[in-house]
């Protein structure tokens, strides 16, 4: 029986579960393959920090000694960031190893590269894990819609947004308070700055654009906006319209993205995707809107998608990875139907002039405000004037139906 | 450029659209493939019926002629039923023809032999198509979760049953016009007998544990139930408690299998599933649970099925349709948690003794009614009495969250 060395790179959250997956489920995982697996040796930054549990691998400080004499078949990249993540995934590319890697930030940056790298070299760069945590949202847009064409994606992809909206909405509790719960929980790092200033869903967002398309839209062009300025009183008069929060990315065929907070109504099929929880509402022109909900971070869901990356190397033909489905960009023109949103604003910077302003502009009005606090909601179908308004927020409202969906795709 | 030829047995809703995808996507699939596809015949059961449509392809209405001279490569059955298309299916395998179908009824009760015959014959027998529609249920489960164990599965399978109580709590209709409704659509057959018994989505949870399990649960021990019984009053009963009924398939890895109403609460993946929406939310021990949500029935959403299906005849090894991943049926005690569930009467049956009882037995009460209707309705928690209770329906709570799982999966 012929053995399969892989050297595990980092020994955070991401690499402690796989580490773990790959030793309790060592003897399923050979017997699928029919061949041994053995990890050759995992990469830590700090040599003196006590780990008893890690004893049935060597430990080193230094890259080098992971490639060693006899370079491992598989490296696993759970470092993060961009450098010396790039470097190391490089360089195990070149020496000949498949590489894995749930580094959204760095593949957003450099994964063509990569990928190319990995093309020349007969070996495979694979990255299941770089979007939405442990759902097969890659795999299953490459390998289980062949035919299908992807229209547009609307995802919610990063769990540390979801849960803080999620937070505040159910118990009460202010942003910087679902915050702090979150990095307590292990949720959001140290520094949220990439989960709550939407770069984190940008990346991955990049990431699934190329997967799909073939090409990345501008990165200057999309338009981010993370949930840092949320107020709870906009979650809770939300609330009473039947609306809930939530931080979307949405892109379509023709490269537009927008990642950005946005109101759902419950017939929406990410109305219901609470807590860390990740979901891709893809829109095919056949099947019609497939949606994939499930755990979007920890240790062990990340580490389901890396070991059954890890499997797809071994189990099939390498004809996914390598070849695209069928959805192309396209050239559409800016016609947009009228989009509804709700504007919120302090009562008494919002004069009755500017309520007939709109009104008379022929959007439905509606008005709702919380019995103590000084906002007036209203919300508004149309085209919004290019005039500056008085409102200090103004939500998109997204009120797609499952069941309008289906009859559209069945009638 | 070497051929594939493709004969369709009939040319119902699924056929149909199977015809016109084939049709439409020739030239992408012919890329995807490397390869040129041909429809060499059509069976068809009155050829005096006029179709203008079909021009492309031999329309025959004796089976013999579709197996020919040369067999074809590819027999895709669209009959449904038990009989002819177990006949023709057999006859097809036999002559060597790779078999697509998506029947549930037929793999459900003949799956096993069918396969066994595939095997035998060194082609291929596959029915993505014959569960949850669209959504590539089989295919996630066995090649996309490889070293995931299922623990259970919970789905909405039958769109048909779907649709009408989606369609009754949002319209205040009642069963039987909600019924013609789904009639008229084309969502439910002229007898929809199998799908509001339940029949259908049984037949479903069948062809899913063979496929996950590699065994099926005894038939007689399954729990049957349909939506035949559901009255407005209940779902509206349900709604001012934060609940909606849904007909729900249980499935977990003892082979226990309950296929009935279920009361879910707002937080559960499958609330928000509505009109001929199918999903199914799977537990595993490592990703945690994963929701696949999309069109449940309906021409193209089924083509899609059948036309992926198809392309994975030719693009994949033969690896995953022949080799289950590592799920197990596992002997469990039969200790289950205390369920909550909703109990519902008529006011004048229903004493304040019995009433008095169920306080006295740790269950948690609470009370509703409705203001024109003589009913009751009582929220338990705990185990119910096995004596008989004077209530006209009594619906089991499933109280999951998605939140909850995913903490339950993290922590």
């Amino acid at each position: 029986m012929s053995e399969i060395k892989i050297a595990l790179l980092g020994l955070g959250t991401v690499g402690t579960g796989v580490y773990s997956s790959l030793l309790k489920r060592k003897p399923e995982i050979e017997q699928l393959l029919g061949k041994r697996i053995r990890l050759s040796g995992i990469l830590i930054k700090n040599p003196a920090k006590p780990r008893s549990d890690f004893q049935k691998a060597p430990l080193y400080s230094e890259f080098e000694k992971i490639l060693g004499k006899e370079a491992p078949n598989v490296v696993i990249e759970a470092i993060g960031g961009i450098e010396p993540a790039r470097t190391y995934i490089t360089r195990s590319l070149e020496a000949g190893c498949h590489v894995i890697s749930a580094n959204k930030d760095l593949i957003a940056r450099h994964g063509e590269e990569l990928i190319r790298l990995a093309k020349e070299k007969g070996v495979r760069f694979v990255y299941e894990a770089s979007v939405g945590g442990g759902i097969p949202v890659l795999r299953t847009l490459r390998e289980l819609l062949r035919i299908n064409k992807v229209q547009h994606v609307e995802g919610i992809l990063n769990g540390t947004s979801n849960f803080i909206l999620s937070h505040m909405r159910t118990t009460g509790c202010t942003f910087p308070e679902a915050l702090e719960l979150a990095q307590q929980k292990g949720y959001a790092e140290p520094d949220p700055t990439n989960d709550i200033e939407g770069l984190d869903a940008f990346y991955k967002a990049m990431v699934l654009s190329k997967w799909i398309y073939g090409v990345q839209p501008l990165w200057e062009e999309a338009e981010v906006k993370g949930i840092g300025n949320v107020r709870l009183e906009e979650i809770q008069l939300a609330e009473q319209l039947g609306l809930r929060l939530k931080h979307l990315v949405l892109l379509d065929d023709s490269l537009e993205l927008k990642v950005k907070p946005v109101l759902v109504d419950s017939e929406h099929p990410l109305y219901g995707v609470e807590g860390v929880d990740n979901a891709v509402r893809i829109q095919t022109d056949l099947l019609g809107c497939l949606t994939l909900q499930g755990p979007g971070a920890g240790a062990e869901a990340t580490a389901s998608a890396i070991v059954e990356d890890f499997l797809s190397l071994y189990e099939t033909g390498s004809v996914y990875q390598d070849k695209p489905a069928v959805s192309e960009v396209v050239q559409r023109k800016q016609a947009k139907e009228g989009t509804t949103y709700l504007l919120i604003g302090e009562k008494e910077h919002i004069s009755g002039e500017t309520i007939s302003v709109l009104q008379l502009q022929g959007a439905v009005l509606d008005t709702v405000s919380l019995p103590d606090a000084s906002v007036i909601a209203l919300l508004y179908a149309g085209d919004l004037p290019v005039s500056p308004l008085p409102f200090t927020s103004i939500y998109p409202v997204r009120l797609s139906s499952a069941s309008e969906a289906a009859e559209e795709v069945l009638l």
